[in-house]
């Protein structure tokens, strides 16, 4: 295991720890162990509070983007794990400013079990209303027709950026969380991995693969992917990649979309910038415009090798939403 | 090698294309062969223009920092070689708005002649007026009483937001490249490597090093350190990495410097949060303030893995300049 770290049982704390000393005017820490991470100051009465949570080792998902226009707090757990009920709760309660709270994150079993069971708990003691809207945007890991059945990836950026600008405007609860289900519905992923990562505690890789093959479809922490074989040239991935996409979902000439090519992690961005060519030209070709393609590292797996793509479809609020201001330590919309 | 790339020989030229066309209200390519990145729209009659130049691999480092507040042309090699004579001649004409150009890059022996011969060629044919800084701000690659002989890492990131906020205020060429010099001067990095990368075009590892193993001072190109041994726990490194920087340039009390933890690539933000802690920790022990710390990837070398640690001390002048606006695809500063 290759990794700048002390204890591994520290890895998560620690890491928290450096971030927010790092981002002060961004982040501060607080719940139990200090895993919920907040905005700096004090919530904006009224405003919808937006609250997401998971594992870590994702950077900048989950927890960094908790910001201006984004999310307001973020319960964290250990790495590749699922923070506790009492964490979601009190992620819950910071981000509760009177109009109530929408969580928003992946469709992840022990995740979603936990969450529900914290804002059932808000709700009856504290009487704090909640909403909640999960993605499932990884077209490889459910067919459709059990599309409940799949994983939340990147997908969730563009949820976390679209909703957070509504709340920002001021919106009710039930309008932050109208679209954010509809920007949930609204994207699709699929990824491909070229090497796994390490999870600092157990300290050895999360899979093994050979050192001339990839796994298309294969899951941000592993899950098996739709076939295994050797590398193939950047242009056949991103060939590939597109036509998963669109057989998922049409596009349809007129449309305007968003696309992210992100890198799992360790994947520079010269390659992304490699794949993003074949993806404009092919959306192009279908008459589409792509507004503000999104190409870096949004949500990663450590030092996992490998890219996701994700097409986010706009109308006009959701791309006056995602186009809005906001901020948080690894993203800024002016 | 895994990597997501077509011909390797094209993999320069199509990771520009690509990042053109990701981000055309940033980028635009000019030039032979495009290997000229200048800012999009046209230069503002009389600024001074700022140029670098370097090979390709290491981005954001160089073409990614073309943008306002910052360069204003960037001529590119192929993976980390250097662009030719004539590039980075054209970089400069690009940049030239009728007060001069300063060339600001790394003490790498071919750009340092390529970008001699260029400014010469310049000023006889076309009179354009041109001055150089180049950055040496690597403390292990040669003792201070050599420091000419040091090569130029992550330091240039503060030489390029510092000098390109000074042209913005339409500063005078002498202005601008006084302020570069000055904040060269100011920088001190270290690097620590953990695994290598693999140049496209050879198809194998820059160098060898064991699983368990790290280097002291080696460079982004894989230029030998100061001692390999196993990999040590985060917190020791980050000591030893600050105990290098300010056995070369002392902290003292008072003293106000920004502070970069800069990925090479691979290592992932989470592992630079914990060392930030101690870098955070030891420079305030020293009765300093750290201002606008920098926790990310600034200047890499692809999918390398490790880390490198740059103080940049500041005075009121360099300060302001730090914190002044920019915007290029990969740092924004408000």
């Amino acid at each position: 295991m290759k990794k700048l770290l002390n204890d591994p049982y520290k890895y998560v704390d620690e890491m928290l720890v450096g971030m927010c000393a790092a981002h002060p005017e961004i982040y501060r820490q607080t719940g139990e162990g200090g895993r919920v991470i907040a905005r700096a100051g004090s919530q904006r009465p009224d405003k919808v509070g937006i609250v997401s949570g998971g594992g870590s080792g994702h950077l900048p998902v989950f927890t960094g983007y908790v910001g201006h226009g984004l999310l307001d707090a973020c319960a964290i757990g250990d790495v590749f794990a699922s923070p506790s009920v009492e964490q979601m709760a009190e992620a819950m309660k910071v981000a509760h400013a009177g109009a109530g709270v929408l969580r928003l994150y992946g469709n992840y079993g022990g995740d979603v079990m936990n969450f529900d069971m914290a804002g059932e708990q808000l709700e009856m003691e504290e009487d704090i209303q909640s909403t909640t809207v999960l993605l499932a945007d990884d077209v490889s890991s459910a067919p459709p027709e059990e599309g409940e059945k799949r994983r939340g990836v990147a997908g969730m950026v563009y949820a976390f950026k679209i909703a957070g600008a509504a709340a920002e405007q001021m919106r009710s609860l039930e309008e932050v969380t109208r679209i954010a289900q509809e920007t949930a519905d609204s994207c699709r992923s699929v990824g491909a991995a070229l090497t796994p990562c390490t999870i600092p505690q157990a300290g050895k890789a999360t899979f093994e693969i050979a050192d001339d093959e990839m796994e298309m479809g294969m899951g941000i922490h592993g899950e098996p992917g739709v076939w295994r074989d050797k590398l193939k040239p950047a242009d056949d991935i991103a060939h590939e990649m597109v036509d998963r996409l669109i057989a998922d979902r049409a596009i349809d000439s007129g449309d305007r979309l968003s696309v992210m090519v992100n890198s799992l992690g360790a994947t520079p961005p010269e390659e992304l910038y490699i794949l993003y060519r074949v993806v404009k030209k092919r959306v192009e070709e279908l008459g589409a415009t792509i507004v503000m393609p999104l190409v870096g590292r949004y949500a990663t797996s450590m030092e996992m090798s490998g890219v996701s793509m994700t097409f986010c479809f706009l109308n006009q609020e959701r791309e006056a939403l995602l186009q809005a201001p906001a901020r948080c330590a690894f993203w800024q919309v002016e």
